[in-house]
């Protein structure tokens, strides 16, 4: 929350800087061996958390905006952010209409404004990333998403979304190459497909699926060590899990 | 395009009533046996076509605004429409600004602004909609796919990612129960799918991998008349085809 100084200043920057009416909430997901968190930040001198979010400049393409305002807000730099949907309900941000209206009365006041929302998502290794929270921030930090505490404004609907979007990306789309290690088990593979889906695989099933959509190498050499059969190991095809990003998974129309 | 006199008054009436900076563009898909076409709309003294599109009022949700605009500028009521994509580029809109620059100088001029826009797209029977243009546009049509004028500003660009996320759909969602007679045979349905698609597909697959959504009802009497084999006749289970919407078809995860 700001003081009022500081939301002064703020406004006159922003009508300055920003495209009215619009901002950008990015819901980043971190996996790593079988946890699925998000990112999000708490304000300081507030008791609730936010995804991180911002505003694009006048002159500033919405994609360099998503990647500017998630690397200014948590430290997170070259993310790769897809687009997945607009939050324009125009009692969405009336919280904050409310939070600053006596500090601040009238237009001038930025966040009197109605604000669409552009809602962008990412799925990143959570032990490769340093959160890092910006000057408006009291922390930055991945939650679990069974033990999110409450997110202000529509976040926990964007985060819903984003879910949801992930989860059905996965009928379509290949998923994995910046969280596996470069060589992996199936086992291993299933886990992140179980994780982001919150639910068991068949685990047959599961490999013969994985193994149609043509995006997997089997290595020649099993893992070493372990009591039983040595598990084999697989690493992914770029050029086709490249092609299947562009063109969608084989086993489609 | 307008007069000096229209530009003027369209653009009081715009800062008054709309949210600057966004915009709404609709891309209508029609199908009729076998045909696949678009909704575009000519405006007067201009040669160059556009997607029916429009600006979002100051308290009004986004889908609202979707369909309020689609009616007001197509005549077309009722359908419903998906947002796909926001299409944010800085320079998207440049052509408006120069069209208009010297004919109104300044910020007053709505068009001089910079506009994000919101797509949203629907698929219709046209035989059911008669299309009918606003008192903006001189005319208002279906075009096939194949035989598309040139589109002003991004349109084509809008119209392509439209087709794309059409396309991708048939992945994920169930497809047709308002282009489709109540009862249609297999190779019928078959050729709404490879309308879309834009090629063929395989018969036997196609019907495999159709009943194995568990979307379809079989009715007990084939379709009488016809010289060989009766083909049998099948129905939406509606049930199912809402979970279906909702939950994404069976074979995904």
């Amino acid at each position: 929350m700001f003081t009022k100084e500081e939301l002064i200043e703020f406004c006159e920057a922003a009508r300055q800087n920003y495209l009215d009416h619009i901002s950008i909430d990015c819901v980043v997901f971190g996996f790593h061996e079988g946890q699925l968190k998000v990112l999000v930040l708490k304000m300081k001198k507030e008791l609730a958390w936010y995804l991180p979010g911002g505003f694009v400049l006048k002159n500033e393409p919405i994609e360099n905006a998503a990647n500017r305002i998630l690397k200014e807000r948590t430290g997170l730099d070259k993310i790769f952010l897809q687009q997945f949907h607009v939050f324009g309900d125009p009692e969405r941000s009336r919280p904050h209409r409310e939070m600053y209206k006596d500090m601040l009365p009238g237009v001038d006041n930025w966040f009197s404004h109605r604000f669409l929302t552009i809602g962008y998502y990412a799925l990143v290794d959570f032990i490769n990333v340093i959160p890092t929270p910006d000057h408006h921030s009291e922390s930055c930090r991945w939650y679990d998403l069974t033990d999110l505490p409450a997110l202000e404004l529509d976040h926990n609907l964007i985060l819903k979304t984003a879910l949801d979007t992930l989860r059905l990306q996965l009928n379509y789309q290949p998923i994995g190459y910046n969280l596996m290690p470069k060589a992996f088990t199936m086992p291993e593979l299933q886990k992140l497909y179980e994780t982001i889906l919150d639910k068991k695989l068949d685990r047959r099933n599961f490999q013969r699926r994985m193994l149609g959509f043509g995006i997997l190498n089997r290595l020649e050499t099993p893992r070493k060590g372990g009591a039983h059969k040595a598990p084999y190991l697989y690493s992914f095809d770029l050029e086709n899990y490249q092609k299947a990003l562009n063109e969608g998974l084989k086993g489609g129309w």
